[in-house]
């Protein structure tokens, strides 16, 4: 199912049923993230069902911090009339329906392409961009972590990037994803000259890479037993938007950071909801004459 | 002259003559930069004297972005009725008065330590901390840039840091500043049961934390001909708090943010005072089995 797809689907049942809304959502993430996790949709995406459909903007939350950003806070959903609900699964009384696990979240830039390169296709790795991918894939590897799973954006480069990483981490289960595809979040401010989208293009790519933030960080899944480690190989914009989604910082700051080549930015979110950035950009496991910014 | 005389000194005249205000600043200024940049204070300094003195507190700009934020953009010094005051200074007509140069500052924080020692001479650096130190010393040498200047707090696990960084770059001047001490910023939002100083200690670390930030993050002077690159040693909270300040997100927000130890976080300042953040936390220079976060 593609994204438009899918996004179509959400959005033409909002006002409806909410039971086919989670349907096709748990459709498309079974489909990003493999059979695996399918099975984890079940009190947690009732709850969320049962939630309005009505939050379609980013919010702000000013300096204040929002326990319940990504509508996954057990304790807000059940001080909001929602506690029969709840009792309707006899596995909420077992394991309290609390998430328990951490969700470790790896971004990592593409490596460096070919710019002139006329379309998607065309703009493949550079010689140096394949060495840079190998740089990343053993510094991934040396980390030494669990990794679930590994999502890339389906542009070229990502995907190149994605497969050298690969080589690394054998076992390590590699899906695709359009959501993740590079575009033009929001409107940054302060506003830049060298680089002006068309109105169309924040409206189109805006919706979607939202989407793909809430696709992907979030807290853990209450079934969720070990702390995860996902990979995800995406694009400067989609990981300088997610990092200022994700600390509840203004969105239309994330052209005020900047991201290496093949650099690794690390998010986690804990249980109750809390994020924290370990790292943005770490590039250090490169030679310095492999660093580039294109 | 300790920071807190010279804090002293500050206030004691903000509602008086402006120009004695500037001349204590610039007498402290020159203690923790060395005698080489003592010059640049002239034509800029007026200007800057010239401005309300007004402001203590820290400005949240919401979503905006305000270019007068280090109180050095000319433009808006020009536009408030200080016409004047720049058409005494004959200099101003050669160059203009704007900055044309770039600060690049390195914010390293210092390696692992004795976190069971009696007060701060005694918290010293662990052998890991010291070898992560020389990690972090080959790290900045490789990089091959033309340091200006090294810059550590006072505590001691910080003057250890940079002491065995500086062996690593002969001819680059190393001081000392108080300033840059660790502390309590100003109170996290979301809160923290692990971590709670008392009201007194945000009293007095947020108004140095914050005296810091304006010593050493702003563009560059207008005297400044090239790029230039310094790097400064210090602690967790104070790089964090930076980092939210200068990209303009908000300052409570800081604990949202993790370091590791030796690590290199990277911020640029333009002449036009727009703010990037190159790296956050970068240690990917040193060994898995080395990393720490104490």
């Amino acid at each position: 199912m593609s994204y438009r797809r899918t996004i179509k689907i959400v959005c033409g049942f909002a006002g409806g049923s909410a039971v086919l809304v989670v349907a096709a959502a748990a459709a498309e993430y079974q489909g990003c993230f493999g059979h695996t996790r399918a099975a984890r949709w079940s009190l947690f995406n009732v709850l969320r069902a049962a939630q309005p459909a009505g939050n379609r903007t980013v919010e702000s939350t000013g300096n204040a911090w929002d326990f319940n950003w990504d509508k996954r806070d057990l304790s807000a959903l059940l001080t909001n009339g929602k506690k029969e609900v709840v009792s309707e699964d006899p596995s909420s009384e077992q394991d309290n329906g609390k998430p328990k696990a951490t969700r470790n979240i790896l971004l990592i830039r593409h490596s460096q392409y070919n710019l002139s390169g006329n379309g998607d296709h065309e703009r493949i790795l550079t010689p140096l961009g394949r060495e840079q991918a190998e740089f990343t894939g053993q510094r991934l590897a040396a980390l030494g972590l669990k990794y679930d799973i590994m999502v890339h954006s389906t542009m070229a480069r990502a995907t190149e990037t994605a497969n050298i990483i690969s080589k690394y981490l054998p076992g390590v289960e590699l899906v695709s994803c359009d959501l993740l595809r590079e575009g033009a979040p929001i409107e940054p401010v302060p506003p830049v000259t060298h680089w002006k989208p068309d109105a169309v293009q924040y409206h189109e790519d805006g919706a979607r890479i939202e989407a793909a933030f809430r696709r992907y960080i979030h807290r853990a899944d209450p079934k969720q037993k070990e702390d995860s480690y996902e990979i995800i190989v995406c694009h400067a914009n989609v990981i300088r938007y997610f990092v200022c989604r994700a600390l509840q910082f203004p969105p239309e700051g994330w052209l005020r950071i900047g991201l290496n080549n093949g650099s690794i930015t690390w998010l986690t979110v804990r249980p109750s909801g809390r994020v924290a950035l370990r790292t943005l950009g770490d590039s250090g496991f490169m030679p310095p004459d492999k660093l580039t910014r294109t």
